[in-house]
């Protein structure tokens, strides 16, 4: 590693705005109330759960959940994600890593809540991060009127008309939100879904997102077979696995239909199996499979070549998959780092091989997926170091090659690159 | 990254003569006639496709594949794609990276096809490349009387006779070149077979080679079943999906007798999916799936142990089974880096496994698969820049573990131990 | 790479005591008798085979074992597996590396046969690799009374009673060493595993093991279908393979209550096939499939939260999912790197993923799987060396990234986690 070069660029990334296109920052209330909201971030409970041995139920008092993760942090230091956290504490909080086990649980809290509760502590997490644009997640009949900052780009997350149709209770709650009779028949399910991305449209959403199984496979689905399914929703009943999937495979090609009609992009999220895992915490339950693979979506992205798809896997081993994809198709876009790849060694590979392979038009750099504006700053700095790392090695390559074997690049057009895949690209792909 | 040592390595490998075990170059005409040919190589064309948001169909006027791919090349700067093209266009050409740039489409264009029009222009890219040896691919039906250099070695590709066999009317080419009915009876059929061996014997191939979809299991298929399906071949008919496995299997066997008889290595390339991708140019549709295994061919090796298989995979996941492969299996000899893991991050991680566990005879460095003479030379200086990083940081280790944790290489037993599986081995292995 | 800073990590690394925690060292005879034992080893006879070109069975007499591998050791200069030869070479003979190719085999043999029957040497071997203890495999109707070295911890192996209960003569072999008549009833076979267990808890084994092949799915099996499973097995026939997985279902399961009810740890070795290369020498006929995955064993994880899960994957495609599953669930622990993932590549990836994303408690460092004591040593060093590199750039990125970013790590606090997973986490993970 070229240490200085490394810290050349880092410094310089480091300046730059960052656009967050994936988040679920809540629209209402971006930042903490509490302390015990970032440590109650389900990477700490989860890690805390984990490192127990025996599992204990998470309480749900804020102060109750520091004392669940508190005697664990010691086990997590070095990790990525306790970094986050000490991220936050040092620039947010003025809190050093190293006062976290000097000092008392007490200070730490009440030094962490003065900023909480001072009036401009949502005002300084915008400055201090430079962050510029934050794209949310936001189910169907969520109220969208109270997103006033224009930094916040609602999107529309399809999960609970897709695969959680049934458990998600999503006719009953299309028909309260827009005064309909969804489960009536196909005609009137697709008017309520044209209602749906209406209203999204009018609140400039930035893009409609679903999340997807291992390896899962969207197939046409017969009008006949997706009216017998929709009767089985309206009636309050569930889905047998078989009927959850095919009902899925519709759901997605009306969804896809609708980016198609207002031109919004589809982002597909695949990979995670949900709930696997019994003794779990909330949001710690789920986990991947090595073997999941993307080429169940050839058929839909065939068939709507007139909409884009930037498209996350959570297992490692669809990251070249993933890239090709990209490579060779026209309407799909990698993007970011998703869970649990978004780690320093699994980023540093899958950026390599989008570098060297991609049109540096094709792909979305990085997002936090937090759930409170303070995660994005330290979760993107994650990314800075290794992207650092990256083109760091790749400047030096060229050194080495010189250009008859490489393109020669420099520090300044490494931080143009990085400012493409990081800033231009959200724009130019997530926009309508 | 030590970049001294990665220079010094580079500039004595670049000194080194290249076999190009494994391309797709004309035998009447090895280098391009036009520099559209070069721009209108599968790669540009996909990548241009695949930039521009809307697919676009690509002409076959080579002036036309130009402005095809003209208008998108900025989006690749960086990549390794673009960097062959670039390398063509400084060492053949005179014509350095920046001019494609700053100058005008005509100028480049013009510069280029001066070169390209010389008379001396294929001795220029033999000279420059230093390229002692070019593997063909050769259909079964193709002359090969003008394969007059000698520097050419022709393999037969066998596509056309196993999954191929319905849709690439083999039958009826058989029966043209051979002057035979082989679909009369599988005797008839093995007859030709057998003639198109001698021929191919006759005309000193290397290898006969075969490409294989992702997780394909060879299995014994009885006569029965073989004679029922020839019917269908005879008759011009098309197989169904499982009846194209069944021949596929069939006809791979066969082959493997017809190596076993003639001693001909049988190249196995695994794992690609062909025409997935609906609005991609020619050669441009293809993907593979990350679950790929290799392990269907477990019957198949076991059973011709007198059989010597050289073996790529496409898939990134597939390259430590394959390694393992060659590791515990007499007659597997992983061979180089196919395709889409042909970019820098992808060969250096199989590089390094398979020099820290394979015999140093086991496995063949490099291969370009070029469809032009041109393409060679850039292509092996991109491997040969991450080999020399992989040897470098191995000369690093040796120095720091000692001698009682692992063998100290210098920088002359690191050529030595290039120039094996880089040379020595094409001869050893690809032989017959 | 940092080579002075992994050179000081090194040497510190090398000072430290080793356990290793997973072995088939003889209990009886924990040091090699004959030079031919240690070139005997399967990973060098393998690798004979795979250089011979055609293959040549093994001869059995230990000079003949030396005649096999000896002509091909140049082939395998470089290897980390000839490495590890070298290692012992080097250490324990006083041999040089350069004499195995400058000095005839005669004098060679001959110099290592002097130390290896001179009478101190299991004590030399045992403080020049400064080793504290070694957990073994043993076989249920293993005589444990020799084991007297209280540095040998007795660990019992259970593959003859769940996937090779057939093949095995598991009914047989109980009724003799148990004098009972296990094969008559479920409550017979199960008050025999019973016994089992006791015996070894007396002999205060270290944990259980069972060896899985790839993607098994463990399920929940009825008395009756057991019970009828076990009357096959009772009159000495075979299963059929779907009756093999389902008895292998029912015996994990029991084995599994057994561990709950003696504390015992559960060691899950999963994703390797067995004999599946025709023409390997023994042991060396064994494969993995790079779409192995890990799901099959949620119902087990989830039905024996009370019982410890160390873990280990032979195919590196699981590397990531294994992490995860370290990662959320609390009963699950990573367990170094296993056989196929045995080599620097991979071994450096599953650590760096390691560092970065696991609790410090929850996984262990390193196992040497030898068979002969010698072999522990060379192994460790392969793996301190990597863990030197993966520790170094990780004190170098603290340097660059700087507090806000990640944990600043010294070369103390690097070598304290190094500690920590290599020797702490072995007692407090695999002790009862």
């Amino acid at each position: 590693m070229n240490n200085k070069l490394v810290a050349t660029l880092l410094k310089e990334l480091k300046k730059m705005p960052i656009i967050d296109p994936h988040t679920h920052v809540r629209q209402g209330q971006p930042v903490a109330a509490h302390l015990g909201d970032l440590l109650g971030y389900h990477y700490y409970t989860e890690l805390s759960n984990s490192s127990r041995g025996t599992p204990v139920a998470l309480p749900d008092d804020p102060d109750e959940r520091i004392d669940y993760v508190w005697p664990h942090l010691p086990n997590l230091r070095g990790t990525v994600q306790f970094d986050w956290m000490m991220g936050i504490s040092e620039v947010f909080y003025g809190i050093k890593r190293g006062d976290w086990f000097s000092k008392s649980k007490k200070e730490i809290v009440s030094r962490a809540q003065k900023v909480i509760q001072s009036k401009s502590y949502e005002k300084l997490v915008w400055e201090k991060s430079n962050v510029t644009q934050v794209y949310l997640t936001n189910q169907f009949d969520e109220a969208l009127d109270d997103v006033k900052d224009a930094r916040l780009v609602p999107c529309l997350r399809t999960d609970d008309l897709a695969f959680n149709a049934d458990t998600a209770n999503s006719i009953a709650r299309l028909d309260k939100s827009y005064k309909t009779n969804s489960g009536g028949s196909l005609a009137a399910w697709r008017g309520v879904l044209k209602k749906v991305f209406d209203r999204f449209t009018t609140a400039k959403m930035g893009y409609c997102a679903v999340g997807l199984p291992p390896s899962f496979t969207v197939e046409p689905v017969s009008d006949d077979d997706a009216g017998a399914l929709l009767k089985i929703l309206a009636a309050g009943e569930r889905f047998s696995p078989e009927q959850k999937k095919i009902w899925a495979s519709f759901a997605i090609v009306e969804i896809a239909k609708e980016c198609r009609r207002t031109q919004t992009p589809f982002v597909l999220m695949a990979g995670a199996d949900r709930g696997v895992y019994k003794q779990g915490v909330p949001s710690g339950t789920d986990l991947f499979r090595c073997d999941g693979h993307l080429r169940g979506y050839d058929w839909l992205l065939n068939e709507f070549p007139d909409v884009r798809f930037p498209f996350m896997a959570v297992n490692d081993t669809a990251g070249m998959e993933l890239a090709t994809m990209g490579w060779i198709r026209h309407n799909v876009y990698p993007f970011s780092h998703w869970w649990y790849t978004n780690n320093p060694l699994d980023i540093r590979r899958e950026l390599r091989r989008r570098l060297d392979v991609l049109p540096r038009t094709k792909f979305i750099g990085f997002h936090s997926d937090g759930y409170s504006l303070e995660f994005t700053l330290p979760k993107f700095n994650t990314y800075r170091l290794q992207l650092a790392i990256v083109l760091a090695e790749r400047i030096d390559e060229g050194k080495i090659g010189g250009s008859t074997v490489l393109e020669p690049m420099t520090v300044d057009s490494a931080l143009e690159l990085a400012e493409r895949i990081m800033l231009a690209n959200c724009g130019a792909i997530l926009s309508k």
